[in-house]
């Protein structure tokens, strides 16, 4: 009787197999919180174009305003939901000026509906643009909503992303073709240089207080550090020093006595430190942003 | 084969389409919160009763008890819902007191199950009162929950509006059917007044410190203030003044300095007040309720 | 017309209908919070190994590292979801050390997948173990996530469960069977001493600051205590008394005067103490685990 299962699942897939093909999978993330019904009344628009799409939220506690983060959220999560997925991303200081609304098609094949801001700097540089195209508002947009000048995501961001994740329009007909390229916020890259290694801290892991660089796994490899090995962390905000100090790098929090400071590679697979079942952030007072560096080197046991 | 996608979406259609039949679509508000297992179990109910059932949330940080915020909450978003959308509404500080325990149609088609202490105020006045029925707890109550006193919330409303839209009950078989009115929170409407407009702040917009008033955008109209006019904006608590200032009037933030008071339309089409880009209500001590009152009148720049 | 529910809801029965088949619904806890991606991550990975599924949340906002809160919560949710769900719980301070990754099968005819560190403590305790296995990592895992140490919860986990829901593998292809225990966390159990009643605090109503026991209604109904009666109540941190009055017992709040600390069976049948409308927990400094205990017993008027 497990057939049922399958030939449903089959019908699914069939549909859903032409490359990039919406799959009809929504995917929402905003800086609204979830106190009002600001986030509901999205889903609500979604649920009356197609009351057959899935949606999930991605996160709704982008810090207001901070583009940086709507765009790193949807970098770490954007690759780990099926290709053909809508993903909505709302975090809009310049709503109603002259910003473009845009869908872009990433080469990996994910829709991202958005204000083109900077949300799009890092899936643009990680996944690659396939296509952007324009929203032209005059066809979608929730009809009777044009007397209201402030909620783009509900009347026109949701609204799109619904029609378009339920095959009610094509990519097509989002609106007018843009040029391959999407607004970029600038950050500093991970570099080697004399036997360091430079990067950013482009954000926290929150929850725990852990601290994210962009220093990739292969740079750290190339220095040969190896589990067991010390390594010098120093971390400034703009320039100046909070942190300098030799840690322990693992393969796992296990290995390390409760209350150390460590080292290890995330799930993002980039060099981050911690205090092992503690709060590295709170106790250093360091935090995340393009006017944090981090700095490491060898050190010796 | 997209007409996979289309079949689909006509038989559902088709099965819905008869005026105000339930859609399958269940959302959820409460003062719960999402710290622990409550929210989850009456959605677990629901499963319980229909697999088939598309759940969402409204909210679930309603303030403990904020029977008003609650309907506030109901009033901004039920209307972005398809009709035949069933609405679980539980902030119930007089859990198993004399209450009446209903489900609202309202003339928009929508049907809301709440107990009845004021919840569906505002729901009521925009919506209109299409049909009451009491909850008959002798037959829509989960099986073995009556040696539990406290949780209304899952063993009567979740259970009795998953059974509605799927459904397995008609609205008739709820119970019995009420006179057509609902308990209604008084609350300082509207008024036009020798040249000003005088209203209440029903809600903060939380995630930004912003301040919604209920006078509306023909009000405005009305009295001729255009974008880019000055507005003089008083903020009381019961008799005392909060706020006095002249502000411009605008129809995006990306008009006015980072850092200004201005004074726009909100996405309900409402007089609403802010900082651009920063937090009203910490900044002037401004927060919401039947206490406060607000008053406009034209400004000289 | 509402046949073609029907038809759609026998479909499904009849394919679910064995003992213990999964039913396609998947639910998620976890102490990551909602900040970031992770939890979207989660959902994302089950997405592509079946859109068909239904995917829910229990909380993700168990306290960090908190395996006791975990073990309640889960308690206090599983029975009320039908027969068949999946529940991911990712609680892990020992990440990547030896613990094994296992399903458990309960007698009730739910699955959960958790790293077994004591997360299974009560539900094994209340529902029973069926079965344990093992999960087979080398099998069970997102493909090209073999680089990665710290995410098991999106690359075991998650997509274990997923597999199993969508009935892409069976039970038995989830790993090696284990002898049919878990991990238990030791604590005080209820018991009844010299007219007495003991017990611990294994966790508080968050939102409300009420205080929840472990001492079940059929106790306090051999102690003959009824609605209307006094119980004294004393509470212990270790060895220091932090409260000890007598509270009248009440069948719901609206019996006693707002403001007034009140004894009441919670929504689990436990003995509970409360402010009605106010915040117990914060008034009198007491909060929850194993190092908390109370004492009651009956008072007079």
């Amino acid at each position: 009787m497990h057939n049922l299962y399958k030939l449903a699942l089959f019908l699914w897939l069939f549909a859903s197999q032409s490359s990039n093909a919406q799959n009809g999978i929504v995917v929402f993330q905003s800086d609204f919180g979830l106190k009002d019904g600001a986030v509901s009344a999205m889903k609500g628009v979604a649920m009356g174009v197609s009351p057959a799409l899935k949606l999930f939220d991605l996160t709704h506690d982008i810090p207001a305003y901070n583009i940086w983060e709507a765009a790193y959220r949807l970098h770490q999560t954007v690759p780990y939901y099926p290709k053909g997925t809508v993903f909505v991303s709302v975090c809009d200081p310049g709503v109603g000026t002259e910003r473009h609304s845009v869908v872009l098609l990433t080469k990996s094949g994910h829709y991202i509906v958005t204000p083109d801001n900077g949300t799009l700097t890092l899936v643009a540089e990680h996944l690659g643009i396939g296509q952007v195209r324009q929203i032209d508002e005059a066809i979608n947009r929730l009809r009777n909503s044009n007397q209201s000048y402030t909620f783009h995501g509900r009347d026109v961001y949701a609204y799109t992303a619904a029609r378009l994740a339920s095959h009610t329009i094509r990519f097509e007909q989002v609106g007018p073709k843009l040029p391959t390229e999407v607004v970029r916020l600038p950050y500093q890259k991970a570099e080697t240089a004399n036997g360091m290694l430079k990067g950013t801290i482009p954000v926290l892991d929150i929850q725990y207080g852990n601290i994210w660089s962009n220093i990739p796994k292969s740079m750290i490899d190339q220095l040969d550090i190896k589990p067991g090995a010390m390594v010098r962390v120093q971390i400034f905000q703009n320039d100046q020093s909070l942190y300098d100090k030799s840690v322990t790098f693992v393969n796992t929090f296990g290995e390390a006595p409760v209350g150390d400071d460590v080292a290890y590679i995330n799930s993002l697979l980039n060099f981050s430190i911690a205090i092992n079942q503690g709060n590295f952030s709170e106790k250093y007072k360091v935090f995340s942003g393009p006017d944090w560096r981090i700095v490491l080197s060898k050190a010796s046991k």
